[in-house]
């Protein structure tokens, strides 16, 4: 039977570090409040960011650097467990001076200037990832 | 009175399968868990894409098909009902290879590569779209 | 100790008004619950959009007018208090007629065709913006 008492505590928000990197920000943040299966949201700016775009033939991905400070339109992802530990996996839509848009998946890089996120735990078993024969991901098993 | 028996439920985090029209896959989903009521989000990546676009003056979509490999940034939407049947409302933001953004309205014709959605139920009474003259749409009455 | 009571009754979707600025009526849709923290998310159409982008050097908002009839892909942020009184922070991601994207912060200026927008009260204790010397922003504290 699935425990529901993670679900009770409800959506939490939080601010995260100026300086920091956002995956690394956000993966503290669920640490925080003991969240290893969750929502995760985030709006705000960045000073610089790094995305990453999943070449589907290829099985690999390809990273694409943008040195420039951008707003965070939407941050959406969640959290789950990879080799036992809480991973963050999150995508970005972020824009511009002239709010044209970038997006991507959210690497190692994105370097917060501000950042709202709103971490919502889900109740129930353990989400695990693992290799995924198919696409070349770590899905959720 | 409210039944607040669902939202006590709590969200669920569920993996979609490759290959399936992204609408179809969340209506399954979300009848899996019984949510008639419910906030969508996903992210992943779309092995073919079609969206719309609402002509305001004309009240009638036009469809933009995208026959490329692109990442779900944010799949935003909600199910309620129309006609008595769960209707799964989704926008989407993809990005491309060089993480220019895309999106629109989503239609039938996503084809799922991965992708990793979170239904929120939401309770109370049943939500229901009918006919809305001065808009052209059917939105909840 | 925290109250919980708040994250209990849990999310709400509501249509919002046509016709009406958008965070005008988010505003407006969250004092009708009576949530002053939580999360906000909307999909729709506006009739004409208005953004901001942030400048970080000069500290200042610069605002971008679009008099176009646009898609909200992606409207997300939270509600928190700011001298007191609920403040509706949100970031815009919109598609145009070719389905390309804009995107920024939501300012004055945003006039509703139709939107559906999903709150999702927070619980605990209050959430007050305060000015944030290091990056010029009204920040939670």
């Amino acid at each position: 039977m699935e425990t529901i008492g993670t679900a009770l505590t409800g959506p939490v928000l939080t601010r995260l570090p100026k300086g920091k990197d956002l995956v690394e920000a956000l993966t503290e943040a669920a640490a925080a409040i003991k969240a290893t299966k969750a929502q995760i949201t985030v709006i705000g700016a960045l000073e610089r960011a790094k995305l990453g775009y999943y070449l589907q033939d290829e099985r690999r991905y390809i990273d694409f650097a943008l040195d420039e400070h951008v707003e965070i339109l939407c941050g959406l992802g969640n959290i789950s467990l990879k080799d036992g530990l809480p991973f963050v996996h999150l995508h970005l839509t972020l824009s511009r001076k002239d709010c044209s848009c970038l997006g991507g998946h959210a690497v190692a890089g994105n370097i917060i200037f501000a950042a709202e996120a709103c971490i919502t735990p889900v109740a129930g078993p353990a989400l695990e990832r693992g290799f995924d024969e198919p696409t070349g991901l770590y899905l959720w098993k």
